[in-house]
């Protein structure tokens, strides 16, 4: 526990910036989904990896949980304080620290939005472009290993975070990665840590990889008759090849939800919207092609967006698809699916989730990033119907069931958390263990965002 | 040691296919550079999963060391056994296991080189483009984090190796990935395995992202009066986002051996050797606008290699180059040389260090992948010259420090091995260290390739 002697050390050490406010606790142990309320017992605020690393050492000699906070918008409970502690938000580390241009990257602070990095950018013609549609932490999505509608084209965090300053669980500041485009030297830490959803460190700086704008952009929406026909079209542009930007689908019921809640008149029919990037002659071959694809398989509707005006309301609406299924069902919460599989598998795999959504009571519209073979369900469900509860669980379980029997996996991008550790041995075996020895050898105390992600340790 | 009883009980598991001749066990222990040899004390053909996890177990009962090798064409001593044990060569386990050409993804057996890869797929369209010159296998390619030629493109190992089976040092078995592009579940420990030079685990199977055989190839050839304006070239083409696939340096005395060894006419001149895939017209945009770019440079002799044939001997000529410059010096052997620095400061990399070269009495051809920033001298020395091996230590001590002043790392694909355990301290600092708590977890007793990568172990 941290008494008032250890509180006013910590605080000290980070000049007075935390805080034991009830409304800031409560903040904080929040979720964006259905998880119980778990607030820490402090929240703190560094502004730079000195502090962090003073403030962790301290825990560390005191047994303190550490749990990291960027924008709090993961899905999974990544950020609930289950056992107490201080968490640790990097608000104030949101400064963009370097722009290399001829290097293409650039250095920033955990706190920095995805959104705020690409205004900073917005004049070097450069770009960052994992978007995973809520305006996240750049901290936090490498955490989660974050990935979102451009990942079919650009990478997830995986690919582009070149190396990180990182906080381990006593005070060790450590960094990974070189600012040489590759590296043979050693274990990849980089990669290690990206997607350990703060269990082995906190990272206090990240160096990302920066991508050209593209010269031209072009956005477009069309409608299918059916599922399969839509996700066989996605499937046939990712197996030629095609250097598509983005690839989202929505089925009828997200359609409707977008409709309702930004008041678009698309038809209610399953959707794919798409962006295309590249030189003005590259991406006019490219709409081409797209348009010769989905044409085969009845696409109507076909809907340009070419301004940029036209395009940010476009995704904007893919972006708050989210709240706007939320918005479906008055007062409801939802339990949000999030599996990827492998892309020859993905027409079965979502219509076969469409056809148990529509056996149970509940509503869940399904949409995602179909480039990747990645969808989600989005649970809609009364907080206060167990019953409700219980089938969303059970439709996530077969979900990822189903995911692991086609050879895929239980998470493309929304990370394990507390939500989905009961799917890790079956999508591991061993290999679970060994994240488990990973930790232990890192992290023995089990003080960095413990219970999450690796299986139950002894402490 | 392996005793008579030990050596039977694992010659029993691999159904005989265990030896101690003396020609296996001096081949084995020899290394492709400077590196004096280090047999093993016996060599195992293993050939299933299975026959890896049940000897692997027996030497882990017994404290004997296990070693993994390939293709036996690693550059830092990576395969030799400074501390005995027994060397597990996967020539056996050479089959492509499957090819799924809707996923574009391949299971192969590390024994499987690239070469025969390619040529086993190629009725398929697809292809496996890591690159790194000589025909190594695809176990010891992801072992040491291999790239090459066409890194600048289709990335490295680190992007190609999708999963893997592995066997830890107690003879545990585990997958790592999952078939679908992508996932949040967890440690990334495909990426955690690929580059760790078979030091926490043996690899024995692999799962390969594919990329479709492009519809349009074309290479060429151009030279430049000096290396600054060579390498100028290359950061302007990297920085306009031209998708090229490969694009190599040459330096004069590095067209020199080429000349000699293959019977080729270069004028004796800094080249750039490159290649272009894409679409007929997405090649010929890509050639127009490349040409136009090295014609600033005041590049000529542009030749161009559009026959499969040309090209094929082109590369050929490249992939040689390391024969080619140690057939410069009769009798000698070498001390190559790995760095990669950011590409804003390659020109001064590459110019400085040849000056270094220029100014000692050894030579040393300059080459390189420089589209990463990645380059290499072949240190050429007398083996019986204790004067050139000290200072083809002492260029090589330069240039790994300048690397390291300007942000790079001291190997850009060849690893660590033996060779360049000097230099990681100072490359990773504490992160060094973490590296070795990680070998801990994995391999306590540390008989994982010993002696290899991370910082020397208590035992």
């Amino acid at each position: 526990m941290i008494n008032d002697t250890l509180f006013a050390e910590i605080s000290s050490v980070l000049k007075g910036r935390l805080t034991r406010s009830k409304s800031e606790l409560d903040l904080h142990g929040r979720s964006e989904t259905w998880f119980a309320p778990a607030p820490p017992n402090a929240v703190a605020y560094p502004e730079t990896t000195q502090e962090v690393a003073a403030m962790v050492k301290l825990c560390h000699a005191h047994d303190i949980p550490v749990i990291g906070y960027g924008a709090g918008t993961s899905l999974e409970g990544q950020t609930s304080a289950i056992r107490g502690g201080i968490t640790v938000d990097f608000t104030r580390m949101n400064s963009v620290i370097s722009v290399n241009a001829e290097d293409m990257d650039a250095v920033v602070g955990p706190g920095v939005t995805r959104e705020q990095l690409n205004i900073e950018l917005r004049a070097t013609g450069l770009m960052f472009p994992v978007d995973p549609g809520a305006n996240a932490s750049i901290g936090g999505m490498a955490m989660t290993r974050a990935s979102g509608t451009t990942a079919v084209r650009y990478g997830t965090m995986r690919d582009n975070v070149l190396g990180v300053t990182a906080v381990l669980a006593d005070g060790t500041v450590i960094e990974t990665g070189s600012r040489a485009r590759k590296s043979s030297t050693g274990y990849d830490l980089t990669g290690l840590l990206v997607g350990s959803e703060g269990t082995l460190a906190l990272v206090t700086e990240l160096r990302l990889r920066l991508h050209g704008q593209p010269e031209a952009v072009s956005a477009a929406t069309c409608a299918f008759d059916d599922i399969r026909t839509a996700v066989a079209a996605v499937i046939d542009t990712i197996q030629i090849g095609l250097p598509i930007a983005r690839i989202e689908f929505l089925d009828s019921e997200s359609v409707r939800a977008v409709n309702q809640y930004a008041g678009a008149d698309f038809p209610t029919k399953p959707h794919l919207f798409v962006e295309f990037h590249g030189s003005q002659s590259g991406v006019a071959a490219q709409v081409k092609t797209f348009g010769e694809i989905v044409s085969d398989f009845g696409a109507t509707g076909f809907e340009f967006a070419t301004k940029p005006e036209d395009r940010t309301a476009l995704w904007a609406m893919r972006h708050n698809a989210f709240y706007a299924c939320l918005a479906l069902k008055k007062g409801c919460t939802s339990v949000v699916t999030d599996i990827c599989v492998p892309i020859s598998r993905l027409a079965d795999a979502v219509e076969e989730t469409a056809a148990d959504i529509a056996a149970s009571s509940i509503a869940g519209p399904i949409l995602g990033h179909v480039g990747d073979g990645n969808f989600h369900a989005i649970l809609l469900i009364d907080p206060d119907s167990q019953s409700d509860l219980a089938q969303a669980k059970e439709l996530s379980r077969k979900m990822a069931v189903r995911a692991l029997e086609m050879g895929g996996t239980v998470s493309g991008e929304h990370g394990i958390g507390m939500g989905k550790t009961g799917y890790m041995a079956a999508e591991h075996g061993a290999a679970w263990d060994v994240m488990g020895a990973l930790k232990d050898a890192l992290d023995p105390k089990n003080l960095m965002n413990p219970g999450k992600l690796v299986p139950p340790r002894d402490s």
